[in-house]
């Protein structure tokens, strides 16, 4: 069974949730140790987060740096919306990277998290597949690029990060890139995300199993972890959905308090931002409609039955999805090794 | 894109499900027309409806007959479970088809539909996959069966029911069997349950194409459909959760109300047929708790973004389920079809 | 199993073979009924045979069209080498059909036959799968483009001209084309050729099955066929080692008796058409050295076992050549189909 | 590219194959050093070769155990022999690693080398495919079953003994078992024999790697090769055939010489072990028909273009075979782990 959640992303945690109305972002920049901004490049979003020690443990999180790039209109089809999306991996990797001080050559080796027989937790084994289409073009005499799939403890019978670390210990690359698919916690961010950190991962997250995850601290090797959110949690999306529901009726409720046309219902919906009024809904959906979110979630998680909890929610297109991602992250990568590449040598863009 | 519901299935429909509380069920049974049979089979349960010209009025169905086989228990690797329900399809093929007056050798043209490379829409093409191993034990001087996975319209090129009909122009076939995955309208029935009709199926159903329909009145030879739900639809699973949560609320505060221990909620929590007392529901979730499952739903529908219905929820194991199935249905079909096989000779077992 | 060999294409019939000396081939274009061309075209070479009535009887084939085109140096990761001949069989498939005046938008039929589950049986069905992602773009009110993957008989049960033969009758398409993948007589061809032929395809041919043949004759439907030889038969492949070992130990000793380098052998081993002079192999190889090729071919088929003959011969990256053919015919037929490519605008080139 | 040939098999090397008349055996038997037996079971051949140190200094080969077990009459569809052979396997697996001494409830790595892409190099990974549907049974505490494929260099960028190294020595299994497809030297043998030895395996052999060697000498843990023959290289295909062909004509010759019937041709096609009288065949042959099998296939080795050298002989249902390969020494090798399984049981045959 998929166990989704392995990398540690910071763009969804809780406290980053709970701050992204305008306000709340300002108050997040000027809060020390915590560096936000988010931008927008095209059609794509890019947020950077970096935090130093100070704000790691204000969230409880690792420092570092935590880079989301969101496409928001992208759809499966969408083959030139991917091209431009492979193009900011790219550049983002090589800014990511660029503090490292690499080799010009550098010994990378590339690592595929998931299980590739469950489709949407497939997208780490798949981009394996195509990036050792591209292993020869970086062998001289030594590999510059190693690439494999680390299939799922449940069926190699060896711990995923012992694997990492087993390869490590005996390659010695520069740097270790790990590709998972995520399980987002904001149904909207489905197959149109990808986000990347140089934390690293904890396969063991949440089970207090500190010596099992990949990460710079453990091997001693700078780890990139490449994720893309493939499924969304059962109680997740209900909670989401509810939300979608009380902002419909509540904006009904305030359009016919006010003059407003239909036409301005359908963007608003999806302003998740914007502090609708709560108390409107009380008659209708009682004491319920005035919890939070997460309070809200929370009673589904503990509700849903287990038959409920066991599934998952995936867009209809999901198989061309995680073929597109896999191909995406392999070509971002790729793209980013390859020095040579005109689209490379572009000065690194600001954001 | 996937585009599931495509099977005329009787139990799910507003009409039945409106009607399974034990008093209800028995009000329709005594209403003329329909026949409505519900008897538990080992670990399954059989539920078998009879709906004649009288009966297909009142309930805007086509009359014939639907079985549905359902397995509560069952789970992904239970192999045991699956081979007992194997036989059990194998029974009731062969009881549903025992009026139609076969020939001893039969020739039976089997159409898996779905889509391939959408993991849960695979059940038809897989089944035939397998299906198309047992081909050769069939083949005397002409064949007794022919199995094709139809492709979906959107690659082919080619209406789905316009390929079987060009099929069996040519064969003339005795019996044509389809396999399909279906939407189910209740997550508990996804991947437990397998569904058969003598009604046919209908693509446009919905869309008022009765001419694309695949059924004995257009092609003049007996149509039997199999169907496996596979997925619940976005609105569904939502609208399920909800009643989830209001069952359990409303347990909760008539467990503080009477001397009831703890350990009576949780298997409470699945009778989807008592009638809880909804009314005290309304301090915490307002007029709203008050409303019928279907009229949530609909609010559901009505509001969930396109982004969000474009999703589909899915068991986290789907890959397995539907390797499962595939082999269930092929194997349960060839089953039946062997007259030699120890299994298929006992006596049709009464219900 | 495999059995290949079903389409009737000219260019490798024994009469042909044995007119390929330069000589010959002149007498065989002065002889009436067949009009021979040979031209190199870039890289490539393309014989284009027409043959009337008269020339079909003489030579005991259907009259058409049957032009082959061969790519000598074509490797399996020559991508710029497929995207050329991929350009020139869409040419080739325009000006094949400028004589059918098919109406300006045509409605194409194109089946892949062969056996998915063998790689090197697989070139018609994977052309398939890659054609079916263009057929959404051929579709306005009515499909442009119907695409299917027709199984073998073993699998389903049904003959491949008849389910054919089912589909054109419903679909009363203007043009046919077949797929598929073809057994070469001539190990220096596997996979470097394409051939194409107006005749259709004969599933029985050699079996006096007139009836089952997939051809404009049977259906009133124009037909094509496109074929790939990927295999090789044993008994072929040996009596080409052997014929090889006799021009190499024959170009040896003349090269003792003459004052030529050591150079001049190793293009020559290959220049098949070169008479050697066969007389000075007798002392070593006996009379049989003397034999003609096609005799030594038959003592094989006689002596090799069942075991040998049940083998192939097969490049070792057939599955990448299977890839890369299957892609190529399908975007060869897509490019041909597509009046606004601007490739396909050009003028027909003359050969 | 595929390259086969990987593993040390002693059954087929010169020495052993010049010495395959009864006498030589006989002879074999009796040279110091070289402890051979060849015994049927059932409808199995099984050969046990072991060498000691003064007898691997006389073949040049490893000392070590080299078992063979071959299976003449087997077929792709013959299940019940394939879990004889399974069964067998399972047996030798024991008996072979009585002596090692593994405690009760071994840790065992297995790694599957070869290319999954590439059909007949793939049966290493996907035994291992089906091995890891077992590696959960013997998960405790520990894992008592690892299993992984390798891949291959050319697509990982990693030597595949290096990849081997890395994990054994994260791992420290109690002992290490490869799976891997072979290039047999005789046609006859292909898909028809399991091979097995404790020499282990050298990617590097040929090339005077020692170092890349996957054995006990350099790991420092026992390494167990299973290895299955699936292609015969061309040039070896080729001097089969002739061979068969001199035989042949020779027993026409001997036959119209005798007043034997023709029906003893047949059965004595195929004893490669009789010595015919090759000098009946010289005035048709030549000199040629007297050079032993082993100079000829040099001479086609020599001869043969590249082209040629590069392909590959199979059977017509390697698909097949292979699938049954891989799920026949995933399941041995299961078997054998399995300790209450009553097949493990029995006391260990004597042969």
């Amino acid at each position: 069974m998929m166990q989704f959640g392995r990398t540690d992303l910071l763009d969804e945690t809780d406290e980053m949730v709970r701050h992204r109305t305008e306000k709340d972002k300002e108050k997040l920049k000027e809060s020390s140790g915590i560096d936000f901004r988010e931008k927008r490049k095209g059609r794509f979003i890019v947020t950077e987060i970096r935090v130093d020690d100070q704000g790691a443990e204000k969230i409880g999180r690792k420092s570092g740096t935590y880079i989301t790039l969101t496409a928001p209109g992208l759809t499966a089809d969408d083959s030139e919306g991917f091209v431009e999306l492979e193009q900011l991996l790219a550049d983002k990797l090589r800014e990511m990277h660029a503090p490292l001080g690499l080799p010009e050559n550098p010994k990378v080796l590339v690592v595929g998290l998931g299980n590739r027989s469950v489709t949407p937790d497939a997208v780490g084994p798949y981009a394996i597949d195509r990036l050792q289409e591209a292993v020869p073009a970086f062998y001289s005499e030594d590999p510059g690029l190693i690439a494999y799939a680390a299939g799922v403890t449940g069926q190699t019978g060896f711990e995923t990060s012992d694997f990492v670390n087993a390869l490590a210990s005996k390659i010695s690359p520069d740097l270790i890139i790990v590709i998972d698919a995520l399980a987002a916690r904001d149904s909207t961010r489905l197959c149109r995300t990808i986000q990347l950190t140089d934390t690293g991962i904890h396969p063991g997250s949440g089970v207090g199993n500190e010596r099992k995850e990949i990460s710079k601290e453990v091997l001693g090797i700078p780890v990139t972890a490449i994720g893309v959110p493939t499924v969304v949690d059962g109680p997740v999306m209900v909670s989401d959905a509810i939300e979608s529901v009380f902002n419909y009726i509540a904006a009904k409720i305030e359009e016919k308090n006010s003059p407003s046309s239909a036409l301005a219902v359908t963007p608003w919906l999806h302003d998740k931002t914007k502090e609708t009024d709560k108390k409107v809904l009380k008659p209708i959906f009682g004491e319920w409609s005035q919890w939070s979110k997460e309070d809200k979630q929370k009673l589904f998680e503990e509700v849903l039955s287990s038959d409920e909890q066991s599934m998952f929610v995936t867009p209809k297109e999901t198989d061309t999805w995680i073929l597109q991602y896999a191909t995406l992250v392999s070509s971002g990568v790729v793209k980013w090794l390859s020095p040579a590449t005109p689209g490379s040598e572009s000065p690194a863009p600001a954001i």
